[in-house]
């Protein structure tokens, strides 16, 4: 059976810049349109010129090698002509190979929002998309609003989609631009839809309003539809737009699809899949979901026991599909709820070569339960585990060791009459020989303790220097009869690699403490530091 | 028409316990219990006992008023009776007025993880379903791998499905355990099923391996199934399971299902979705997201431009639904009638008798907005609501006045050359004309400023001497461009009562005593204190 192509348009650099706190700059957008140029995609959405001087910029020139480069606007204003359109225009001038307008395809919204007749607003999508393919451009139409639009007066809507089809759109696209329309409406539209425009010129772009996005998507797929508009990691207003990543996942990934469809995307750019997505929240400084299907850190990960040992056996038996293809990792949670093929898994993960049967697997077992029941949970913490390994297997020097520290926090009135509170830490620290002490003063008490633990660490200071303190988290912990805090903190470094470390104490500083030495060992070991 | 009643089934304290980096304590398992009781889920999965003492523990008296509480564990092992499995008669100990059987279904997992014959894990399905229903529970029977089986050998996962229907299970539950399965086929599969169960006893289990969970529950709906299976905000193992408050949301507010089925989730709880939301969150001391169908602080946000003008004129424009009916805010309009609403409803929820049009709720909302955007989050944090919105009409008297607080931790080596870390705080407070210091020591300096405050404050001393802080979180919250620490502490008195109380700086510190002091203020105001 011959597959057929599916078509991918990104918009996350036109509708995904409508993410609550997403701001793009021009290098954001730059590194973006690399990276989905690199993955396959067959159109990118660059923003819409005209709109803003930064857009306006992006199109100045064609920022794709391979995928069709695309300028978003309106179809023409009422009561003037394309070519007095300054909108129109600008996007005639942008340095594009394709042209998306946007069309109204709901009578409500033209009447209410357009403030113009059915009609006009029919010859503003014919006249637009004919210039624009004048101009030798190929060219999308977005029907906005298509599936409300379809249930109060279909006429009205089909007649748009037709209309932006005869006047020679490669493209016509239904939006769910509310993200309120339900998998099955898209499937019974769509399949009316095809009647006026054949399912090859058909597109779906949909929001995530109800959670079905991607669904809606495929289920847009299913019925026909050969183009699917999304965004990576489903960025976008409100609740965010289909997301493309978890799309490419299935539809190159499962054989309902794999069997019938071929996209852009090639097998090796798709083992790139966890990398770019990683890599957009990276640029946006966003934390990356773990449950992201496919591609979230959690994605493969497995906490049950018994879960984890049918994984071990055979991981078809609770995966629907291999990590690696993705450039994902298979990952069996160490927790209290795991045994030995947990912590073996677990073991080869963080790169450690400890065959089965080897005696030191039980006593790392051992001390991990022994760790856990005075409140650890080394499952969000990969680094201090890693730390513990490289310990017990004697393979961690003796590094630095912190004789002392205290920290002071002092709340009071200043000279001013105001309130202030400041805190500074001291810090005694032992490296070889040398025995350093450092002070500092910081936003809070762990501030100032981390600041004044990396202020001097002699001959490694060169090493922890670009270490970055990225996120903090407290707990309360029943552990036993007392409670005890538990503090995980994570760190990036220059190289953009992540890591968390966990510290446990009755105390919130030294839980702290404990947090902020692991993380230095473990980049000091990560480094090839030796003493 | 007559709608169709469809149940909701709620295993966020069994399967969303497998949620990376989730770990429920006793007290995190009965108020979240309490959570869906009062929201109006049908059965409410406590856990596995037998498996674990906590779920032992809990499973020790029966947790809800109106949910079925519901037992979870393995059908009866091969080669054993029924009597004789340990399991089993933990189940049936167990003080739950429904029992949730797993069974295989795929006849490789049978073989392969079960290591016995198709027919003894048959016996095993019948044998347990027939010993529940003897003991008077409810049973229901989640099929496992139900969809992957059934591909590889449908007739073998249908009998397995018709086994525990005949032998009296009230619902028979398809789980697609490992999230691989997609929408289309879920339509075909469990309408082929109702065949052999009928609909009205056949429920879905569907997890987010490919993003649609949501679809996949509202596509068996559709085929005929009348139970579905998920967790609060979409806990769970990997990518989490089908998210019930979307599923809440798409049930009883999109038309197309509205007017055929029924929920047990009434109008008014609906009012409290968001809150639940959050509410689970703050007590797993997770991120809410943003994102979230219906409930995330963006899912109404329109940022300023087209969309925004549009929403302005006519909000049907741009919103499938309206924020207020689940508890969320539309985020365009700062001064709008649904913040106003919103705000009244939750001052009525703690007592209030401002009526609608008094100036005063326009001031409260602006204030809590401020202080939303300082990082706040009165969500979790209703006794600081209270005390802020009685500062606000002017019903605070000033108690006491904390001029200055010190607090120190210390960590060295003591004489015997042990590592020991000691924290002390010295606290100057002014009550009345009295100016009073105190100190003490403590296992960390939150609970060293925490002793040292309540030590002596005078004539409030007796007010506050019952005072137990029971839990204390911490988050890094990127408020604006600075990262700031929230602290929530919750207190409980020799009454029972149990509040919480929020506190949001720079300094952990300083959060931490703006949340202790809030805690004071809120006890002396309920226990009439004056001045």
């Amino acid at each position: 059976m011959t597959r057929e192509r599916v078509y991918l348009f990104d918009t996350t650099l036109r509708d995904g810049a409508q993410t609550t706190g997403v701001d793009f700059s021009l290098d954001d957008k730059r590194a973006i349109a690399t990276l989905l140029d690199r993955l396959g995609i067959d159109y990118v959405e660059g923003g819409y010129p005209g709109a803003n001087p930064l857009d306006t910029t992006f199109f100045s020139e064609k920022r794709t090698k391979n995928a069709k480069f695309t300028a978003f606007g309106m179809t023409k204003r009422a009561g003037r002509s394309v070519s007095n359109d300054t909108g129109v225009s600008a996007l005639l001038e942008a340095q594009a190979d394709a042209i998306c307008f946007v069309a109204k395809s709901w009578d409500y919204h033209v009447r209410v929002a357009l403030e113009t007749t059915l009609d006009e607003n029919l010859a503003g999508i014919r006249d637009s998309v004919e210039a624009a393919c004048a101009r030798g451009r190929e060219v999308i139409v977005d029907c906005e609003h298509f599936f409300d639009g379809y249930k109060a007066n279909p006429d009205y809507a089909l007649s748009c989609a037709k209309t932006a089809y005869e006047a020679g759109a490669r493209w016509v696209v239904l939006c769910d631009t509310n993200g309120g329309t339900l998998p099955h409406e898209v499937t019974q539209i769509v399949e009316t839809v095809t009647a006026v425009v054949p399912g090859a010129h058909l597109g779906i772009h949909a929001h995530d309003d109800c959670g079905c996005a991607v669904a809606n998507s495929l289920a847009a797929v299913e019925a026909g539809a050969r183009h699917v508009q999304g965004t990576l990691n489903g960025l976008g207003e409100r609740c965010g737009n289909a997301n493309l990543i978890t799309l490419i996942g299935a539809l190159k990934l499962k054989d309902a699809y794999a069997s019938r469809f071929d996209l852009g995307v090639a097998d090796e750019a798709l083992g790139g899949l966890t990398h770019v997505s990683r890599q957009v929240d990276e640029i946006l400084n966003r934390q990356p979901n773990r449950h992201a299907p496919f591609v979230g850190a959690s994605a493969f990960a497995t906490k049950a026991g018994i879960h984890a040992s049918a994984v071990l056996k055979d991981p078809r038996t609770y995966e629907h599909v291999e990590p690696e293809v993705v450039g994902n990792l298979r990952k069996v949670l160490v927790s209290d709820q795991g045994g030995q093929s947990n912590i073996l898994a677990e073991l080869k993960r963080c790169g450690f070569s400890l065959e089965k049967g080897d005696p030191r697997i039980g006593r790392v077992l051992d001390e991990v339960k022994r760790k856990e029941a005075e409140g650890f949970a080394f499952e969000g913490a990969d680094a201090s585990f890693y730390v513990l390994v490289k310990r017990m297997l004697g393979e961690v020097p003796a590094f630095f060791d912190v004789e002392r520290f205290s920290v002071n926090v002092e709340r009071r009135y200043n000279a001013m009459g105001e309130l202030v509170t400041a805190s500074e830490a001291i810090v005694k620290v032992r490296v070889g020989d040398e025995v350093l002490i450092s002070a500092a003063e910081g936003n809070g008490p762990v501030n100032a303790l981390d600041v004044a633990l990396r202020k001097d660490l002699g001959k490694y200071q060169h090493l922890i220097q670009d270490l970055e303190l990225v996120d903090y988290k407290v707990r309360i912990y029943q552990g036993g009869s007392d409670a005890v805090t538990r503090v995980l903190i994570e760190f990036a470094d220059a190289s953009g690699d992540r890591w968390t470390t966990i510290g446990v104490s009755a105390n919130i500083i030294d839980a702290s403490f404990q947090a902020l030495t692991d993380s230095m060992i473990y980049k000091l070991l990560k480094s090839g530091a030796m003493l």
